[in-house]
């Protein structure tokens, strides 16, 4: 299992991240045994990433600085193999986002992008109100979108919402289950998109790892509810993670 | 009830904030059922601000870079007749704080400033002693300055401590009880300005929607110490915040 | 008792510190009665300073601005006799954090270093692979290097791990005990050099007030791990470190 394999392997995850989630997706990375690193200034990037198994790039909280850092990064972990992931967050929202995800999907290869499905026709310049968005209903759309721009990029395409959607340009898996109030505490998505960064390395078989990482972070949703309270349910999503890291032996199908 | 009109309308606040409190802030925000927003770039705060209900300038963590977004955010709001609330965390304590204070209110108009005593003391050049500081006990000066400042800046003032004060410059309410806990933990004074920027957009009132929106977090804070821990106390805040946006209907009388 | 002194006397923590635990550090300071102050901007970092108790330098998200930051606070700091703190997270992961701890240790002198075995190898020059770093088990060599970093600096060095170390380059003690959970949740080591800034000032033998200190971290990690669950036990930290805080009465042997 996925996260079991993350436990043995210990992955570092390099995170260019924003400073809303850090905390929250370094404890995430850690209750499933990988190990997060935050480094975002254009002076050490590169010799960072070069230690690393994966490097992340989310724009939530993007600067000048942070900019030019992730494509530094990301060029260096292209140059020696590192897989790297996409998250676009609000790429919709602003003209300096969008253009910045722009620039990053020209000038880097990414091994995975998980994004929503506003920030999905950011990408693919589909009109879309960006605010308030949410994934829909798996409209056809959705997975031509998906499909296209996994295709363009040479890459696995993860589109989260009430039903999650992974493709590589060819392959479409579907993942339901999950639970409505993961959207209501902040940093649940920014933390997919890192531990896909580890799901990636530990394996050979991406897309299924990936897929796999979906289906048990609507487990750990699943599990989670069961501590309903906002504030609680944020540390039950830890809780779960760690759980089912543990749970059972590490041998791993995939 | 303010809190469920909050929920109901959804209103999206563009924080820009200080790293120590953001996620609290952000999962605050979400609690009541607003849609939190952190960006802090001069290249996107314009955009950014453009598409939201409310902006909060926090100096928590200032640095030039955000004094320069939070000026062109602040312009941007009022020319769009977005209201911007202001939290001046710590005004007193160094002359850039304090300066550029004085700048935020020479060149934005506020619709709310949200801020304690020695805050106060700081904007209207009275002598306090900014370390330790705490709102005291509602002597007739704290009543003469906050009045002041809200005539001078057109804006209503509220000033936390033991016991709340908001005015207008003309009206002025005195709000009791609460927890002196909240002081104990990171951020319940930089949440209180957040949500006052929500609840300041979710009706025609603004100084009843604000005076109940006190009146409720020290509510909130009389539930919350029912889990006295001080770690967990902080989740308890955050689990209350999200029962009182919930119970009952959400007619409301405002 | 060190943590009941620090209640009693309420130092102010100016910490230049990592946006991935400042939040958590903000609490665990507040949790046993002292005051943090998150300030890193050079506009203002000498005139924080100077009314402190405490400085702390945290290197976990350095980049050019807070490097400078650091500096300029350290030498104000030194010039008022205020005692500074190195936490030189992941010192040899990156030549950018290696050269900005040798200027610091040239340019500043600190009254502590709170390292783990790999930051001091980096600090020392020791041969070490940072990634995965762990403090051993107190071999010799961990001793001897330890020693000549306080002899070189002038300071008390201390290195945690399963096993903690601390030395003034002469006296040498060792504290077992703690949990391994410890090293599971981000921040923890932070916020203890965040701590030792507390310690350090409240008493006249440093040495002991620290040793002290690390012996009931230990503790508070012993007491923490009733709550087991990984999410949880962040908080249970601070629930204890607030509770070592308050019981029994204030009196202390140092």
């Amino acid at each position: 299992m996925i996260f079991q394999a993350i436990r043995q392997q210990q992955p570092l995850v390099h995170c260019i991240t924003n400073y809303v989630v850090a905390n929250f997706q370094a404890n995430g990375l850690l209750a499933i045994g990988a190990s997060p690193v935050m480094a975002d200034d254009p002076n050490e990037v590169e010799e960072m990433v070069s230690i690393a198994s994966a490097l992340l790039l989310n724009i939530g909280t993007l600067n000048e600085r942070t900019r030019k850092s992730m494509l530094l990064a990301g060029k260096k972990a292209n140059a020696q193999g590192i897989p790297v992931v996409l998250d676009p967050v609000g790429a919709g929202a602003t003209t300096f986002r969008k253009q910045t995800v722009q620039q990053l999907l020209a000038e880097i290869h990414f091994a995975v992008i998980r994004c929503n499905a506003g920030e999905l026709a950011a990408m693919t310049n589909t009109a879309w109100q960006q605010k308030g968005v949410d994934s829909g209903d798996g409209t056809i759309d959705l997975v031509a979108e998906a499909k296209q721009l996994a295709q363009r990029q040479h890459c696995i395409v993860i589109v989260t919402g009430e039903r999650d959607l992974i493709t590589d340009g060819e392959q479409v898996e579907w993942l339901t289950g999950g639970h409505v109030q993961m959207t209501a505490i902040t940093g649940t998505g920014c933390l997919l998109s890192a531990i896909c960064g580890a799901a990636y390395t530990v394996g050979n078989k991406p897309f299924q790892q990936l897929a796999q990482t979906l289906a048990l972070y609507k487990k750990v949703a699943e599990q989670a509810i069961a501590t309903p309270a906002i504030g609680d349910f944020q540390l039950a999503i830890l809780n779960e993670l760690h759980a089912f890291s543990k749970v059972g032996d590490v041998s791993c199908t995939l």
